[in-house]
């Protein structure tokens, strides 16, 4: 492995050696993801297939585009970074997934389902365009298949001129039952380049048969395809226009360099299917890739992972369950994220009532909102980065619907060690675009039980409930939930400032105004929930203040603050307003290290109120 | 005709009269959209589809979910609104869409493409749930069928336990090879219930057939694939769990009649296909269903349609080609949108560098990233309404990557008659949301001419370019485009009050200036441009203004004028900030009417701004 510092230097390895370093690879993932966390099932079903890949296409004028990118540690690893590996996901240290940025050999920056196909066409055609040389080639995992978007890649790289490969890294579900059921054996003659000389010329003189009438025809259309299917089975990726060979065994590194040798000077769309299985080499991780798929760190000998805690999913999670215990009409939709979003239990006992419907964020909401119009109450459980998939369904489909449904948003607000590409740091932004939507932020545990059973049973329309990754924070000791909003610490006080925030910041916010007391400064907080709308009369509450605070773990531009000063500014409120939230992308850290550096913690906002307020204090005196 | 009240009705017709039903119902709507424009060749293509759907689903229980929903006009004058058909898409009347609100008829309320099948699934999981009676249809065209979303419906209906039906209403396009070439013949036996019967048993004998080891398994297999061929045709539809029946003729109301009655009761997904000719029995539309497919007003004799007068399009498109003549790099990429988007010239002279990827914008946007990232120059050219489907991919696909790209935005604003599913004034809010982009809205044809080059050469990443349909308005005598802002009226004097704004809505604040000066209030107009980002350079241009008023054609929460208040905050301004922009949605009426009655054109502005004035004066008095 230590002569490996970039794919050129794979041609230098005997067959044996291949396989050797695989193992080496394999030994160190299984290390890494064990201190550092990460995704590990889905990268050690990949070892082979990376290492085939990078001795095929060793070039970078070659350009892998890896779906997800879930699966990248190998090619992060042939490709110059091993020595850096320790560091993945870790502050300052190697993102968890591909990036442009980080190396010229990451030829798309990744993180979302099912965008590879398209993007890899773009950089076909782009090469086509220009002439250069150089495969393209889309790495992509059956799970991403299930995605639209998918197949609309696809539907237009079926059509591509020229040399395009598609890999479908097929862990466990069968696309269609075609597929499943392929004979290796055809498969391996398929590849050989004679194999398809033979199939065209095959192909050439059916065609040329003279047409005689229309049943004629008929006849010999159907002759002809019953022909090409005793050949090789017809699939949906013929249909959409590709060449289609497998399935190979993933972890068989000599017949997948085969594969692709035989293959890559196809001037045509050309899909291979590889099988794997996830966690390969990794016992506990074979055994239950679910759990392995992202993990915290864990123990490499016994396979002991941290204990489940209780988090804002199993609290959400085990309401669904208590609530559609006595409610036969609530319906749980998810888009593969089941066990991500606490409804592994939900589904267990409410099967005719649990939707997995792959990851279709768009179909997820659509459907809900048919659910929803037909009677039922469905609660639609996504992921924050990925309801952006669905922006347009929750406007277009779901609200000017009037549809009663409830988005049930998971990971909302800075994830942590994911990164730039998965920060749940849009939603509150571009929700607050959509008119007659109503959007919940809980800040604690009690407070999403109960923003979830008021969204179900007091609110209309379309109704979010948003809530972090992880766990509760701190909550001040006399804290109750109260409705519209939480005033916590103006009670016998004259405060200088009032802090106003949402969601997670709340506990911040309070251990921000117990430092700004300290230090000689009167703040009171007000805590949004709802933050969508925003009513005049919670907003009332506060306008007394000369100065205000706004503190968002979301995005500042078009985000809640924002409107939340025109509210004030609406009700003809004079004071300073201060806005502090996220302005730009945010890369992997821990959670913690992330509002630290961005000035939402609780010494950032303090610092924040102190150097404002004064320049404020400056200026008036 | 005028015998039908309702769906019900329809049974009292003999086949002759059915058939001369749709000949009435097709003058009808020839009529109808020649008087008020419309959707005229997608409907012409359906009556008979529709009358046959509601002769065997003539229940309110039955649900008929019209993807896209612009062949809807027959469907509206079967049930109960023939009497309104004339006030088709004019304010107050019905709208040019399906719609909720409007009829129990209409199921769902549609406007964009590919979400029946996602909407039927809901509807009829719903039904299935609580054990309601009745048929789910979705019908849904060729064209919407290369939406991923349709796709992902069709991978979950595929699984659902009852019945579903799919219409697919095919015009021309071939989705797959396969289907195609279908034979007629095979198809009316295949809808008999005797078939079907005979179909399960060869099925079943086949898989009772015992397996002995593994070639022999697979041997079998191949064979029963061989067997299941010569029977029916393999389809992608089939491949994802739906029982294939087609093709059909879709003028054929008899022929419909008998398939939706054979296959109602088959408790299995179904997906029926139907070939239907667009703009069927208006010959002018049938050889032009392109110009026919929606119209302005036209003259029914002679088939003329007023002539193209230049518009946003055209002169984006005419600049495309100039600029592409000089400009190898230079690619177009638009989703099924060639002639709205004026990019039918460039499609002709550069056909290597046109792409239309179906309505697939999500794969556009990426795509165009691809292509951007391997050198080209792309620019992508979409609807302001379709756009929100690409929010992820324009976030995540292609800010992310820095990837040098042009979105143009055609539609941008209110477009009037196709009302609240099609109004494009959501872009600027979730636009605002997304970090490191660049928008302009250039408010005449020479500020969009020049804006599209700034974006091409002179911008980094990613800049959208977004225009309203129609042509420009009216533009004072001296103005001259400038860079960053446009500064009218307050050249020689001391305006009372600034008027900020940008793209259309310019010549309306404009105006406004003119009426309040004759009022005695002097006022200037800042007009933003680029509108993202804001820089402080030239919100300083207006600092010494007492009093700002922000008018936007676009969402007021989330939006820029919201944003524009915090940099002025941001500056220390301290006068008294109005604005106004749309906070709903927005029914069909025509443009200038709807900007009328939003308060959004030139009266509308002067007597907002004399209203806040005097109530903000008599406050400080």
């Amino acid at each position: 492995m230590n002569r490996i510092h970039s794919p050129q230097d794979l041609k230098s390895l005997s067959r044996t050696e291949l396989r050797q370093l695989s193992e080496e690879i394999r030994s160190l993932i299984i290390q890494t993801v064990s201190e550092n966390g990460g995704h590990l099932a889905s990268n050690l079903g990949a070892v082979e297939l990376t290492i085939a890949l990078h001795y095929v296409f060793p070039s970078l004028s070659d350009r892998i585009v890896w779906d997800v990118g879930h699966q990248a540690y190998t090619h992060k690893i042939l490709t110059g970074r091993r020595e850096r590996i320790a560091t993945i996901r870790k502050e300052g240290g190697l993102s968890g997934f591909p990036n442009r940025f980080e190396s010229p050999w990451d030829s798309f920056t990744v993180g979302h389902a099912s965008t590879s196909i398209s993007a890899a066409l773009g950089l076909a055609q782009g090469k086509h365009l220009s002439g250069e040389p150089g495969n393209v080639v889309a790495v992509i995992g059956d799970g991403a298949l299930t995605g639209g978007m998918a197949y609309e890649g696809l539907n237009n790289a079926g059509r591509f001129p020229g040399n395009i490969m598609v890999i479908l890294n097929d862990n466990t579900m069968s696309i269609s039952e075609n597929v499943g059921s392929m004979a290796g054996y055809l498969a391996s003659i398929r590849t050989k380049p004679g194999y398809l000389r033979a199939k065209s010329r095959v192909e050439r003189t059916l065609d040329h048969i003279p047409v005689v009438g229309k049943p004629m025809h008929r006849g010999i259309s159907r002759a002809k395809s019953a022909v090409k299917h005793m050949m090789y089975k017809s699939t949906l990726f013929e249909d959409m226009g590709f060449f289609y060979y497998g399935p190979f065994d993933g972890h068989n590194i000599d017949k997948l360099i085969e594969v692709f040798e035989n293959t890559k000077n196809i001037p045509h769309p050309i899909l291979i299917h590889v099988l794997t299985d996830k966690g390969k080499g990794y016992p506990f991780a074979e055994q239950d890739p679910g759990t392995f798929h992202g993990v915290s760190p864990f123990d490499v000998e016994t396979g002991e992972t941290p204990a489940a805690k209780d988090s804002f999913s199993s609290v959400f999670g085990g309401l669904m369950c208590e609530l559609a215990e006595k409610d036969s009409h609530i319906c749980a939709v998810t888009a593969a994220m089941e066990l991500g979003t606490g409804l592994t239990e939900f589904a267990k006992k409410f099967p005719e009532r649990f939707f997995d419907v792959g990851i279709a964020e768009e179909h997820a909401i659509t459907f809900s909102a048919g659910l929803a119009v037909s009677g039922q109450l469905p609660v639609c459980a996504l992921y924050s980065t990925f309801l952006q998939r669905g922006y347009d369904q929750i406007l277009h489909d779901a609200v000017l619907q009037n549809a009663h449904l409830v988005l049930a948003v998971d990971r909302a607000g800075i994830v942590g060690e994911d990164g730039e590409t998965h920060q749940g740091i849009y939603d509150t932004a571009f929700l607050n675009t959509i008119p007659n939507l109503t959007v919940f932020s809980p800040a604690t545990y009690e407070d999403l039980r109960a923003d979830l059973k008021k969204a179900l049973y007091e609110c209309e329309g379309v109704v979010v409930v948003r809530y972090p990754r992880g766990r509760q924070l701190f909550k001040p000791h006399d804290y109750v939930t109260t409705r519209g909003y939480y005033h916590w610490g103006a009670e016998n006080r004259n405060p200088d400032v009032v802090l106003v925030t949402y969601g997670r910041l709340f506990s911040f916010t309070c251990r921000a105004c117990e430092i700004l007391r300290e230090q000689g400064i009167e703040a009171a907080v007000l805590r949004l929930d709802p933050i969508l709308p925003i009513s005049e009369e919670t907003v009332k509450q506060i306008t007394f203040a000369k100065e205000i605070f706004f503190f968002e773990e979301g995005m500042e531009q078009g985000g809640v603050g924002e409107h939340f000063a025109m509210v004030l500014n609406r009700l003809g409120w004079k004071g300073a307003y201060h806005l502090k939230g996220i302005t730009g992308f945010v890369k992997h850290a821990p959670m913690l290290e992330i509002l630290h550096h961005l000035g939402l913690d609780e010494t950032g906002m303090a610092e924040f109120v102190r150097s404002e307020c004064s320049t404020w204090r400056k200026k008036r005196d």
